[in-house]
């Protein structure tokens, strides 16, 4: 098999909106004798992606739509795959059906994907033949845009499948990150979802809006971020002793907000408050412009760590 | 009292590096008939500021360095000052004595700020005669760069001192937040302490290392929060139904992660892996990239900003 960019054959399951969006990741890097399929068994499939595929592609790439294969039956999809990429619904019977049934009909050599944002691999493969084949590959949303892939083995994914999906996404310049282990909502989301929880807080608890709490991120945080993780920053910011230097320094106000942190949950009545703000803050999102601030901020960085290599 | 751009005589207390920092940004925006003065204990406070005060300056800016006035103790530092800027080491015995003394000095209308990171005004004000002229002024390192300045005034702080103070930013084009009570650690710590203690947790555990996570952060939410907070960017994600929308689709996933969520405290014995993983990993810092690409990003997103206007 050939996970290089020529000669790959990619079937993406599902036509939401992360399917759409992966589908226009694979479509701007296909190359001659290589072929993108979409399947998905709703019956508007063809109308639905000559609409909302393009959205996703620069406008270079809407000639390439038409050619996109489409298909609505499992093993029509699969039967001549390198890589079936599973975009579906987030539901247990769904993915482990699926797979078992995907196994029947692909080639035997074809790598199994699922987007996944919290159904590990190892119960997602209980109703394979060869478990060893899956693997979570979790982007993040808009994954046409943003590098992130976050790859999740089970135990039982072999090392050859974890291998060559680094390796394409690698060839692509995308950002897969290998966990080590599978985890509850993988660590971008656990990340993620670990702020939002004390954002929620300070919300709920009346110290910040919605809005002024957005804003708190997009000026600190966010740009800092975009550049340098949290660890890369502290250190930084910590003088010549780096992150050790940071954390001596800053040990007990960090334990103290630790301490007082919010325990919000879910259906705990923080719902309505946090949903009005947010939607009388936004109404309708521009997700033109958020994509195009999303590109301009990772080509800013690039631009910046050139700009440092020309220095040295 | 003026607070305009015009006739403002700033003093800074503590040429640490958030000192620095904010001299930094004052100078950048100061007028003539207006003037900049920095104070501090160490003897050699003269060449420590004609050495490292331009390195947090444009070079156009560098000839202003040998104008910044210089002083050694409180009375003259502060016997002229429209606003007063307090930089110190965080501590509050320190703090509330400043204060008292300050006060004493000082112009009546001089409007006083702390830019401390976690001891509340209500605490430092305790030895003044009036503690309705104290209020938080909390930068985002690097504060030259980063432009949020969160504001906490104590319940004892002024009406006129609130609004004077966030009017003097936003005159100077950068991002004042008011929070409307006191919080431990304010609004912009405990989201990154939250986030920071969840990513402890994963490194513990060995899920990831310091430099993996990072690069997750990198790829996927700081891009994404360097233009939207995640209330926004969760509101962008969730189709029609925006913010509601989304919580109901992971509201399973998300409440699955805050149970797991890690709960490491100060002490517990990760601090070596961490802080060694994050010295192999980047050793020392390059602040001039980091200065470099948080600028790059700040501006590519006022340009998608700007580029939406220019569409509508």
């Amino acid at each position: 098999m050939n996970t290089h960019v020529e000669d790959c054959h990619i079937t993406v399951i599902g036509a939401g909106t992360i399917g759409l969006s992966i589908a226009a990741l694979h479509l701007m890097h296909l190359k001659t004798a290589s072929s993108l399929t979409i399947v998905d068994i709703r019956p508007d499939l063809r109308s639905h992606i000559l609409t909302y595929l393009p959205t996703f592609l620069p406008e270079s790439l809407h000639i390439c739509v038409p050619q996109v294969g489409l298909a609505s039956t499992l093993p029509d999809a699969v039967r001549h795959s390198t890589i079936v990429q599973e975009c579906g619904p987030e539901n247990l019977e769904f993915k482990s059906a699926l797979w078992a049934e995907v196994e029947r009909h692909a080639p035997l050599d074809a790598l199994f994907w699922t987007s996944t944002s919290g159904i590990p691999a190892s119960r997602q493969n209980i109703q394979m033949r060869d478990p060893s084949r899956l693997i979570v590959v979790h982007p993040f949303n808009p994954p046409h845009i943003l590098p992130l892939l976050e790859i999740v083995p089970s135990p039982k994914t072999s090392q050859s499948v974890i291998d060559r999906t680094i390796d394409f996404w690698i060839k692509r310049g995308r950002e897969p990150v290998l966990l080590q282990k599978e985890i509850t909502g993988f660590v971008a989301g656990r990340l993620a979802w670990a702020l939002l929880r004390e954002a929620i807080h300070l919300v709920d608890q009346d110290i910040v809006t919605v809005q002024q709490l957005d804003r708190i991120i997009e000026t600190s945080m966010g740009p800092r971020w975009a550049y340098a993780g949290p660890f890369k920053s502290f250190h930084a910011g910590g003088g010549p002793d780096g992150l050790e230097g940071l954390l001596n320094l800053v040990r007990h106000t960090v334990q103290a907000c630790w301490d007082d942190a919010g325990r919000v949950n879910m259906g705990d009545g923080w719902e309505n408050k946090v949903v009005v703000q947010t939607r009388e803050a936004y109404g309708a999102p521009n997700l033109e412009e958020r994509d195009r601030a999303n590109r301009m901020v990772l080509r800013a960085v690039q631009e910046a760590k050139r700009e440092t290599d020309a220095l040295d």
